[in-house]
């Protein structure tokens, strides 16, 4: 995890699938964001996050609340094309709206090294006023992340920082390292 | 789940295992305080809530959230004495206090029969002003339950009331009813 | 685990609580018997060996597989007399016949003794000619256990040994160590 | 399920993956086959079939049992093309062979229609005279798993028919239908 004072880098993707073309973080400025950067073939992003986030979107409304998927695919690029993540999400039955985080050659993708992530999953906290408050690669506790985000809920607008996070190239069961 | 105004009445227990003798609610004024009432034979309670309520203990710090128990007896009364209770306890490495609900004959217990709980378990959330803001009869989600304790928390002390809760006598896996 | 060659000493018990009061493994003889040495507030056989039984039960004819259940109180005896027990293997709904293991005052009980079992669980299997096969303390892997059953199921009735298993005294999650 | 009399028809695969090329099931008699065929975006293979799989080919030495994946794909053809499944094998560690079902158009593919699959997850279970004896569409209790294989593994060669099983297109979170 790291904490951060300025406002959360708007994410650069090549499209947006299950959500309005022109979504982005500035748009959704006013609610807590939380967003989740994974990739299909990771198996802690499938096993773990995806379900939370699904978990997550279904505790707090819409309103309050805009759970994000971020696809940042840092390996293995042929094997999960656009094409494959629609897929992939209609039989996983995600809905939430997924970013298709955009391609840089065999660099990192581009919200991806803005970000500069560790790898997959990651889990970005966003507040009411766009700033990154929580940035954290691998897995959160259930209790923990509705406290969190709640807590996210309940501030006026005014800023504030928080902090705490683990971190190496490839996958374990767990997560994928960039 | 039942929302109400005024305060949560005090727990009438005969002892209290793992905490001062003097524990009551008044005493916890100040912080949000969440109580578990179970049974050591009822497997729901053994299941799911009582990991639950460690998980709690372990996310939010004691200044802030007091994590009770209250072993609420109203079946197989000899085979769940104070006694068993405090194995039951040690083996299951419970490190936070739990309250003996008193006995009262065959009839409920005393605080069960006071806060008219349906069952085991049932999940007590008292805010900073000892207000009882939800109760509970079965299992809450991780993510609701983090959410839900830390918008307590967050208040300042001031009122609102929250809502909504399920509803037989015997123990399902899940739940036993009163 | 170990294996031996003679006939599975008798369980010594004072009672057999949802089976016949003369059940013996002499009684039991042409059928395998697969028997869960367990203590009612040992976690890892409340979460995980009892739960097996009762799988392994449901997937077994009895005709051709005895389930049994041994309640072997080494600790806490008074929190685990019959009439709790009673109250347990309902509440459970444990539906295969449980011996009561014969207290020896503060000794380890009878049958306990009588096998040199390390704690609970203890899983025993019995060949259809009554020989011990297989004693293990701790978890058995279910492909394993229904691969290992099925095997003395399908023996004439001929004799061999098997072998294989881990080991201080108190409670894990996982297991109770006499 | 469904049993058969006659020998399990041989694999047309367009290649194997992890094993060497020639593979088949005649190259297999002798040794009891349990072959999973499913889909890299098939929720119910990924969360339990292949992990089943995994398990099974920990338990029984790959002399007695050889477990074999078929990657039988009915469905977003382009998003699980031969690149994309040696991606997932290697992420999700995958160390048994898996054939590739040989496409057949916009029909099933050749070995599913052979077979007459309904869907993925498939368990074939085939004897080490090469006869297929069960062929199961959904999910199978570990238990029942172990013990059927060992059945297999126990008989000297000898035919007899076993039976069982449940079954639309699309996938739930357990199973994809063809």
């Amino acid at each position: 995890m790291s904490g951060t004072a300025g406002l959360a880098p708007e994410f650069d993707v090549s499209e947006w699938i299950g959500g309005p073309p022109d979504l982005s973080l500035a748009e959704l400025r006013g609610k807590v964001v939380v967003a989740y950067a994974f990739q299909m073939l990771c198996p802690g992003c499938v096993a773990e996050a995806l379900p939370q986030a699904r978990r997550l979107a279904a505790v707090f409304p819409r309103e309050m609340v805009a759970v994000l998927g971020l696809h940042t695919v840092f390996e293995h690029h042929e094997a999960m094309m656009p094409l494959a993540l629609r897929a992939f999400i209609q039989e996983y039955r995600i809905d939430f709206p997924v970013g298709v985080d955009r391609a840089n050659g065999r660099e990192l993708p581009r919200t991806m090294a803005r970000y500069r992530m560790q790898g997959t999953p990651t889990i970005l906290m966003i507040d009411r006023a766009g700033r990154l408050r929580r940035q954290h690669f691998g897995h959160v506790d259930d209790i923990a992340l509705g406290a969190e985000v709640m807590a996210l809920v309940a501030e006026a607008a005014s800023p504030q920082a928080a902090a705490g996070a683990p971190a190496g190239r490839g996958c374990t069961d767990g997560e994928c390292a960039a």
